[in-house]
């Protein structure tokens, strides 16, 4: 059932540049120097435009922390073995991890969907500790081939797409992005050098921690996979199945459904943004509806940031991914929400405007 | 009764260098990458540091916004006039600034504080709308003679100490400095130039949004408040008289009651990093209990920030002051608290540690 990915394509539209406008008006006439609160009132504006209302709200919020398996890892490209995916899954599902702890925090829902893990998860799916999207048992070695099939990356990207609507009817109103997955920042570098044109070495990082001669290799392996693959940065569904994730299919799905229902979706950090890129490829006007949450402190990112004309909220040089800097964001885009909802105007409050300030 | 200046300078103690390096031998454990949660692991070791423990808790929070006038808007450096400081207090106690609405989502209480406005508030104070620690009714002309005499400084940062221990005898965990007053970037840039050797000009901003003509002008009013007063840089007492400004004093006060109260103090922007370089010339130790909100707009800030060597939290081209900063870095703040206090350690979890990583 539920959409196809080009019916999602076609359905996205621009946020409202009405609404944007009224916006911008009204934060004018708060009673503070104008501009003064800087981020927030962009943040503000892109709130109302999205949901057409000068009372935005973000309360319901639900983070969506992807897991998938990478085939490429057998290359040596990780600090960590490909287990540790499955045993972070588990980690969520007991409540011990970041994303748990730092989603309760901002009263944030967090949904764990296994994308692709190299294991069979059906005990947690049956308890309902997580959902299953899954498209396969981990990707395929990319440096060897493509990661996957152009079937499978459309099924990730429609899981995602679809996924998002489900939260949109439950009434979620936030949506946040994360992911889980062992050799995923390898994955994310060799997007980024597709669609950005930039060296390898350049969008390439040392992800959870490796070493000088890992990370050579690291480099080496992903020119293997843009040499090999051959992804044509004109077709975001290709540079997806041959060098993407299945996780990375989901999240990029997430923000095309986020888009297509007219949802705020925070951004967490390289990972995901390897996800936005796609989707932005997919459909330009996804734009609208992304929020940069934070600044990651794997190299890359700013470079990701960059293509997409984003500025991050958060800059606190975390690199762990799950989300955790997109619940982290969420008090700042709450906050936002608050301003433009709540604040006196000058009128309102009786305060006296500067001639300078306001002509 | 209370304390005196004194008395407080000499019981500032140190946060634990024992519970920092606990916390960082704990955090070191957290079944993630090490050091992947970035600045929230520093957070995570102050906090610790100061409270004595692996479970810090901060919240109970509440944020002080100090309100005064300055004698030296008669010179025409600010954007607004003289009656919108207390203009502004009358908005802060209907709830509907800046500071009310974001200090709601931070659930922190705001205490505005009458330091020194050129106005009576007896039926605000009587009504417990705002408390009185009014030293005068607005500083002095800087650029003609001494902001206040030195018995003013001393009674202004004495009010910020007491008013600390009051909080923190109250129950509160977490403070958070804020100011309103028309003319205080004024002050401010001037305890910079002072504690910083920096040229005039490069210390001195726009504030509320003044232009060229009244930033030359500034600047010249700057230049000859310091002619005229020679403020000595080794007596944080004198600096506060000769070109402070009551809310500073108090701000600066409070941050020397937190620490001496033991407690983590969070610093707004440029006014209450003003507040805090008096603090920390008049007791070192100040700093351990300092976290720098956010990075202003205002470019002198970034030079307190420099001077006192610490990294800020937001950066969201904010320059309102009132406190909004600090409260808004408020969940940053209580996620690191929960990040050493509810996270799983990699045996918890059962997660294999990453040998490159973890020797």
């Amino acid at each position: 059932m539920g959409l196809t990915l080009a019916e999602a394509i076609k359905g996205i539209k621009p946020s409202s540049e009405e609404w944007r406008q009224k916006a911008k008006n009204h934060l004018n006439n708060l009673a503070i120097p104008q501009g003064s609160l800087g981020q927030l009132l962009k943040l503000a504006e892109q709130l109302a435009s999205i949901q057409r209302s000068l009372t935005p709200s973000v309360r319901s919020k639900a983070v969506v922390t992807m897991a998938g398996d990478h085939g490429v890892v057998v290359e040596g490209v990780s600090a960590f073995p490909q287990e540790v995916t499955l045993q972070m899954v588990g980690n969520f599902v007991v409540g011990g991890a970041a994303i748990n702890v730092l989603a309760e925090m901002a009263g944030a829902r967090v949904l764990v969907v296994d994308m692709g893990v190299a294991a069979d998860l059906d005990d947690l799916v049956n308890d309902g500790k997580i959902l299953s999207r899954k498209v396969g048992y981990g990707t395929q070695n990319m440096s060897r081939g493509p990661a996957m099939t152009c079937e499978q990356a459309i099924q990730g990207l429609e899981a995602g797409i679809n996924l998002a609507g489900d939260l949109v009817r439950e009434g979620v109103e936030l949506l946040a992005t994360g992911d889980m997955g062992i050799g995923n920042t390898t994955s994310s570098s060799a997007i980024l050098a597709v669609f950005s044109g930039l060296p390898i070495q350049e969008v390439t990082g040392r992800g959870t921690g490796i070493d000088d001669a890992a990370l050579e290799k690291k480099i080496r392996v992903i020119r293997q996979a843009l040499d090999v693959n051959m992804p044509d940065a004109k077709d975001p569904v290709d540079v997806l199945a041959k060098v993407g994730g299945f996780e990375i299919g989901g999240i990029a799905g997430l923000i095309l459904g986020a888009a297509y229902y007219k949802v705020p979706v925070l951004v967490d950090g390289f990972i995901s943004t390897a996800g936005a890129l796609l989707a932005k490829q997919l459909a330009p006007y996804t734009l609208d509806y992304m929020i940069a949450a934070h600044q990651s402190m794997e190299y890359g990112h700013r470079l990701m940031l960059k293509e997409l004309g984003l500025k991050p909220i958060l800059n606190l040089d975390m690199r762990l991914g799950e989300g955790t800097g997109a619940v982290l964001a969420m008090n700042v885009v709450e906050s936002a929400a608050q301003v433009i909802g709540k604040m006196l105007t000058f009128e309102d409050a009786g305060v006296t405007q500067s001639a300078e300030v306001n002509v």
